[in-house]
């Protein structure tokens, strides 16, 4: 059964034969391992070239940035898991890596969308102050939040956000996009009655858009970074294991308010 | 209800409060965030300390040896879940991921295990040969796969491989589990009744076991590794999907061989 | 770090204590196992309610339409992840549900969201007529697709469309949700340009819905029922491995078009 | 690339053409929609036959003995994947399945496998007492636990193992396995020193192997039937948010042991 659009029928990605593996045209062994470092070969992957260095170091710092923020949900889901299920190191990642969400985690992509549909704006002749504000409208018409912005812990300024800019700075590479999200900023108080800071996962897309990454690969960023931090935690529940304690406090943070026959009584 | 050890109730990767994040006991923005790669904070996440530049080098190479090798069965996984589902790119990428298994992509474990399983053995005083055939025969007597030897593709040789070990050799990190993993190749067509050769799961953890990587993290090398490749292939996806165009194909080259009434037909 | 809005603290599904396990207030082992079928634990697990006769038969006929249609991407992938990993499978299982989104097999959902804002329309007093026209251009004005509408294989009629009706029918269970399905189907062809068939996925909610099943938790007839059928693929995984032929046979239908050294040939 | 055994090429579970669907060699709109319910639908998707009456009662209370049990670690995890990633409920309930593990939930399997080796010595000729004994020590011989054996909160007796033994009893189904799993139980405070009382994850492979349900597929019982609870708390999720309560007393009952700068003090 056919679905969908197949027009389609290629991948430009990689290939190989027997002594040789190509990746976006170039031999693996010999041009790639041991050359060049596994983030520009994440960007050769995404574009099928080498990241300049600015490039690199930009997308280094976002990664850096938001691999690990402590016992987050999605560490949580992750640790858990495989306090359950110890046999398959890979469906614990799994389960975290799906806690990537539009709430948490993955609001660079939204944020990426949002900042990208203002430098769309931009480019119709208006200027930045007008597009974020025409765009910033349209959100809240539609009762949309605007990504980006905001953060439970890091409630008067995300410290990440300008390290995020000053290596961008240091790197050349601060643009529109960057602009953008700061001028969003100085709007919100006005357009939505309150501040909401700039948080990291509104930077990230801001820095890396302006350096150049492609826009529908910006959840890629939270996705790969974070997986580096659940396997860490992973390491560290096969030694000192912690999955039950959390779950197990959990529960015990919550009650039980559905029927209950009379006289019954739950065990803490 | 607890389930479980509990003895433990913490852990040593990352606090916050409301001005610094810490990673490893470090300040995320300011001794972390565009002064470290990618790939030095995936080792102190895992370890607690920066890796050596022989130490970095040496994981460079493995995350990009294993980060990409065409439209294999995970990659496949990934980009018919996200043309079925292009609202989550997470569940996309956790599909792939969960194809890290113990056959295909996630033998790196296995190896390592089973190196290790040898160096424990030569600790107690027997040589490498020795050692070596005796956990072989204990491999053999429980029907266990040796992992980390034969591959489909790279029959007699996989030029992953000897790249690896010249990484290693160059960084001055050829050791102990690499001399293993090479004394394991001669010995098995005595062995098994046939040569297998060294493949790239068995190659990742003799050179990462040899610069210190800890053991029960190998399985993380291809799963971040991968996660890379998988962003990349979806990113793709949603430029040129073919996603529809793999599983029509699939379905295709398979024929259903169950009850059928009398003159019904299929549709091919 | 307190993350979203935290109003609630409690659960009314489940409580149990060392002799009594509590589901909606019922005493699992004395009311329920043994006494009632699973699709009548479902219901009364979402509700709180046990089913009537009509509604657990409504339900029943919903699972058994969408449980299983060959070897779709969703089944595919599942298959693929076992072949790879053995060791788990729960997570071939999740790869496959994961697959139940927006495009495939879960638009159970957002066709009852689209019926069901139909159905709100209908109740500030206009006809059937005036408020599923209004909708639909409302969807087509958004550029979002009519959901519940067309079928890549069952193009002028999806079988279980009418089955699922006639059983509605026999079980006093055919209501407005229903008469707008078949509305919206009469109204396409003028405001679309092009007929587009009631499938499955819209059929399933306009049933449901009639017969008193919660909107939110429409999604999950899909998921519950393919986990049956991922099951059964499974099951026969095990027994005659197709997994990696699937992907061997989606892999050799598509080429690489990426850059290539001169000369270079690729493995078929 | 052609990666593992390629002998197979059909499945014998479902084909179709524009206007029936036939599942098992049955028509699915014609001979199973509102004629069998979701449970004789899984049984005949598994088997390709219909069950029994005795069979599908069986089945039954199997799935309904574990389709829920408060709020244990896979359930967390799926509400804290909702709240993180509201556009994607397929994605929390395969974080929920994906704690379906050897440790929780997913024992039936590794305990069907225990009863099914015990079942096979028996066929040699010995007696339930000899067998048992011989299996569980090889087992411990082995380190492996006893699968189906002890449980966190039920711990003289679990409620669920007497009223499935019970259900068995009425429809005729207690047999060999039966036998065994209260043999070992009876046999344990001598072999292994301490008793432990037979659990719900030993008691269902016991009674459906008895019923003729297929032991590769045991592990889809806690699965299909933990997906109907993962669903009914996905849909509480969204009525009365606790993912992040859940997560937040978590993390608060665990502490940051590692490194910290001097005059550091997290946040609570």
């Amino acid at each position: 059964m056919k679905i969908g659009s197949q027009a389609h029928h290629s991948s430009a990605i990689s290939t190989s034969n027997e002594t040789t593996i190509l990746i976006r045209g170039r031999d693996l062994t010999q041009e790639l391992m041991g050359r060049i470092d596994f983030t520009e070969h994440f960007w050769l992957l995404l574009t099928g070239a080498l990241p300049t260095v600015p490039q690199r170091r930009i997308l280094d710092s976002t990664l850096v940035a938001i691999a690990e923020h402590g016992l987050v949900p999605s560490v949580q889901a992750a640790r858990m898991t495989l306090a359950a299920a110890p046999e398959a190191l890979q469906g614990a990642v799994a389960a975290g890596i799906l806690g990537c969400g539009s709430v948490v985690l993955g609001s660079s992509e939204a944020a990426g969308y949002f900042l990208s549909a203002i430098a769309t704006r931009i480019d119709t002749g208006i200027s930045v102050e007008q597009a974020a504000k025409a765009v910033v409208l349209e959100y809240r018409a539609e009762r949309r939040s605007i990504p980006g912005y905001g953060h439970p812990l890091h409630k008067d300024f995300d410290p990440r956000v300008w390290r995020l800019f000053d290596v961008a700075k240091e790197n050349g590479g601060v643009g529109l996009h960057v602009e953008i999200a700061r001028q969003v900023e100085l709007l919100l108080p006005d357009l939505l009655g309150k501040p909401l800071t700039l948080n990291v996962s509104g930077a990230i897309p801001a820095v890396l858009l302006d350096a150049g990454y492609p826009l529908r690969a910006l959840k890629g960023v939270p996705i790969l970074a974070r997986t580096a931090g659940l396997i860490a935690h992973l390491l560290e529940e096969q030694l000192r294991p912690i999955g039950f304690v959390l779950s197990h406090a959990a529960a015990a943070a919550t009650e039980y308010d559905g029927e209950m026959p009379p006289g019954f009584r739950g065990t803490p």
